[in-house]
């Protein structure tokens, strides 16, 4: 079996690194922080006898060695990058529970027939460079590299600039190789498990999402003087379209999700009607076909929005995710894993995006989701039990196992 | 006569000092920008006999003696700070003619019977500590100096910090003395006297305003997981809110003024249905009694829509200035200057803030406006022509001569 405490203590030590004072983490992708993570992940790693490459895009691969050096890998990881007030689970337990099988592995003398692949994947949250799932996008092939090493954050530094400053940016291509399959631990950042007394949550697939990048655009004017008829508020626009967004999720019922999450004023001053808003809008939905619908709705409802208020609007689509099936074998092999341990455990859809979603498109894929405190993710406040981290990381072992000796 | 080739010349030089790409100025009182021009100012002044005194807010005072030291200084200024996208004129415009003023006075040899003393008000724009007038509000007994030196930017850099940063706290009480009357020439910053075809503005007046700090709070927590009844959305409150103040200020007709201009999300991060939103609110209006039923309703419809989404609002009113009505005697001096020189006028109120306003207070005060472009303020595009400067300066000239020897 694993090793609960050992593994709850690494997740506390991660968990320094860019630890906040309201008790959570701040561990921006490709940042100084991040790099001490990814620093700390690969000595440990390093420890545990295994080999460390990384990719053009920063991906970490740690591989452990099979038996049978011709069988293709099995991959098990999930993500170290954090949201701007995140919590010290969200993508951390996936990474340090697959060291932590690892450890296992190394301290039980055990040889699996296939070599093992521990992944840390770059940018997971997309909260600084405006694009979820980077780095296994780039890996799978849905996102171009070249675009991808455009991208600029808020201060204008791109992501081939951040990869190069804290050193990471590796020699492998960033492509699939050949491999076995993919299972990813991740807390399950909603309320249903925890409702229901589940322990494990066996990941069918995720839902579809569509994302947006918008600009509207008025005229910035003197706030004492410029009378209503002569003002082109960019804000009263961005506005109308924050309710739009909303509404549109509401009427789909508590499946739909619809968020502006970032929104940025220029010039920014108390006494300027606003000129510019920079916003980003995304929805999400188990259903493709709805997803479909409102990425054919959803612009031109917007435009009107800022046609009747004499604004111009740039919307720019930064991705469409379909809904994304996992594959059965390996979903039976972490349902197998819950029931062999006595683990109360239901089937569940993902709400937010996963490294595991992209990668599914490549190599056959599982997930594993454990509880979290009322259901609460992106927040400092994310908490989880050791217990629930040691079952989920029992469930990974024995998965990851199956399949590896299969 | 002043001269009106080296006023718009000692303009643009000091429109040099943080230029923008679109033609505008980046001067934001308190910086190292502002520092620049400050120092270029007193430079100037110097040259042209002045002797120069700083007030601990900041306040410049350059003075020239008057024949009868017994006799009460005639004040005339305005202020070198700017909007983060501000034009060239706003504020500069009173200072620099101010200049031209005393160098007039010194080319020709003339001696006044009072003493005169050129002013550059601290932060009148108040985009960066979020309070208008600030430099002029404390030397007028408005604001409490300690309380002012407290006030931060988004940065958490101090009034008193900043002051101190670029070497202008000075020694000098910022208190009201005894001063004979304040002139003050701006440009309108809005359509009126441009649409009319008048050179000057007498302004008779300012309008009356009230400012707000807001901060409305929900739940930050993850766009892809939490369903619409438990989404406590900030921004989605701050949408509504920004809706109400536009709908406030049309209630009101063509004079009405109400703006959010300001605004901040926090975590700021796309997938993350925002926890907290920051942001201003001001509304404006000629009529007193307008802004105090302003005062009176406002807070209540916001909070109502904080509550109904289950958000907390907490709502600071910043300030409050009634309708400032302006010296007679002083507004009849710019009434008389401008008819003397055969210069198109009409009385106007003024839509924007101003310094004179908080200084009409304690010192017989008048303003004079002359026009811009569109009517454009608060924006890189502002602009004049040399020949309006230079008739505005005229009549500021003859004004304050008149006043000086009277
Ligand atoms: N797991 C997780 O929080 N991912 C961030 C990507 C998203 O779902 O927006
Ligand atoms: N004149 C001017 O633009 N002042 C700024 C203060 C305000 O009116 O908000």
């Amino acid at each position: 079996r694993i090793d609960g405490r050992r593994l709850w203590d690494t997740l506390m030590t991660m968990a320094e690194i860019g630890a906040t004072p309201k008790g959570g983490v701040k561990r921006l992708t490709l940042t100084e922080v991040d790099r001490a993570g990814r620093d700390r992940f690969r000595q440990w790693c390093e420890e545990a006898g295994l080999t460390v490459r990384v990719d053009e895009i920063g991906n970490m691969f740690a591989r452990r060695p099979g038996r049978n050096p011709a069988r293709k890998p099995v991959l098990l990881g999930s993500h170290l990058d954090s949201q701007p007030t995140g919590g010290k689970f969200d993508g951390a337990l996936g990474v340090i529970a697959g060291l932590e099988v690892m450890r296992t592995l190394q301290d039980l003398n055990i040889e699996t027939e296939s070599p093992l692949e521990l992944i840390n994947w770059t940018d997971e949250e997309g909260s600084r460079f405006g694009h979820s799932l980077m780095g296994s996008g780039v890996w799978s092939g849905v996102y171009h590299r070249d675009e991808t090493y455009a991208l600029k954050d808020l201060e204008g530094i791109s992501v081939i600039q951040a990869l190069e400053g804290i050193g990471y940016r590796g020699e492998e291509p960033a492509r699939p190789f050949e491999a076995d399959s993919y299972f990813e631990l991740h807390i399950e950042q909603g309320p249903i498990l925890e409702r229901e007394g589940q322990r494990i949550g066996i990941v069918t697939g995720g839902q579809a999402q569509v994302w947006y990048d918008a600009v509207i655009t008025g005229q910035d004017s003197h706030a004492g003087t410029t009378p209503p008829s002569a003002r082109r508020d960019a804000l009263l626009g961005a506005a109308r379209i924050v309710e739009l967004v909303d509404s549109l999720m509401r009427e789909r019922g508590e499946d739909g999700r619809g968020t502006v999450g970032r929104l940025q004023v220029f010039p920014n001053s108390c006494n300027v009607v606003p000129g510019d808003v920079r916003f980003s809008v995304e929805f999400r939905h188990p259903s493709g076909e709805e997803i479909e619908a409102l990425a054919q709705g959803f612009p031109e409802r917007a435009r009107a929005i800022a046609d009747a208020l004499g604004l111009s609007l740039e919307l720019r689509e930064l991705f469409r995710i379909p809904a994304q099936p996992f594959d059965p074998d390996c979903v039976g092999l972490v349902r197998d894993a819950a029931a062999r341990l006595g683990l109360p455990a239901r089937e569940i859809i993902s709400g937010a995006g996963h490294d595991a979603i992209y990668v599914a498109r490549r190599v056959p894929t599982a997930m594993i989701f454990t509880p979290c405190k009322d259901g609460l993710s992106h927040n400092e406040a994310e908490s989880i039990l050791p217990e629930e981290a040691a079952d989920g990381c029992q469930v990974l072992f024995e998965a990851v196992l199956a399949r590896a000796n299969r």
